[in-house]
């Protein structure tokens, strides 16, 4: 099964995964079915939204981090609560349908790994599921 | 691959698309398999959730917009941030279990197509996947 | 399609489900695909997070309490508004890929029934699509 390996590089990271999960589309020659793209990890998480303007993430980013705060009366000892929270909350994973060869996404739709831990090295796997 | 189109006439919309999704379910002859609702929007989304009682989407709807209000202090410069964050948030895709030809839905469960910068022209994509 | 049924025992439970997956997917046979778990209930919903650390869930519980209290200023008559919200939120299915006749989860990673509305019956479909 593919899988991608990612260093983010800031405590909360948006990485526009987009191309790189097209080109496992376009390398596994499935024309119709569906593209899970899932995290193994339980302060991360996988969005789909606006990739063309960075202001909408950082928007994003923000919302979270108010609703979500990193600091609070957590009782895990790591001290990371805010990302699990976020994590469990937002999902590990999001599905894309295929037809002719290609994401249906939409013309505004991105891919993102989002770390809520970082910095770390992720992995993103990506599970295409042929119609037959 | 089926698609629907709905036009919202409200900000925010809570559309019932429950009875075209079985419907396209019913027209494609799958007895056994997945069945993925999703829009390619950045500003909408794909809730499952009661669709007896309006009076519950009416309070998930309220309790949305009081997570995430309208205004705030966003630096997207179209004036939608909430939307987008909303949608981010919530996912823009849902899925369900087939089994006999039918959708598994519980008996109180509603598949509603979510417009949260509507009034708009939107788009429904449903991919269904046979088990073999 | 096998499915799964459980006592919750408190109004929020969080129910490490795990274990019960993981013995579905080995008997049946397949290898490789994907495995969607999925609760038919309005105030219920499935998260992947940490499942070794219990003060991650009891961290995740109480976040969730916090963002979407039990008393408020909701129409629907039941009382329960504040479970359907988080479900509808949260959302009522989780997705896995599976290899080699395994789930691909993450070391850290379990899967959890949640009862926002508890205490109940509850079921839990599992729907395995293999890859071919």
């Amino acid at each position: 099964m593919p899988s991608l390996s990612f260093k983010t590089t800031k405590k909360t990271s948006f990485v526009n995964i987009t191309q790189h999960i097209k080109e496992i589309v376009k390398n596994s020659g499935v024309s119709s079915g569906l593209c899970l793209i899932y995290v193994p990890h339980t302060t991360a998480c996988v969005i789909i939204n606006e990739g063309v303007d960075p202001t909408v993430v950082k928007d994003i980013s923000q919302a979270i981090e108010g609703l979500i705060p990193w600091s609070g009366l957590y009782e895990h000892p790591e001290g990371n609560s805010a990302a699990h929270i976020r994590s469990a909350i937002i999902g590990n994973s999001r599905i894309v349908p295929l037809e002719n060869g290609e994401l249906m996404l939409g013309s505004w739709e991105g891919i993102f790994l989002v770390d809520f831990d970082g910095p770390r090295e992720r992995k993103v796997i990506v599970k295409i599921l042929k119609e037959v």
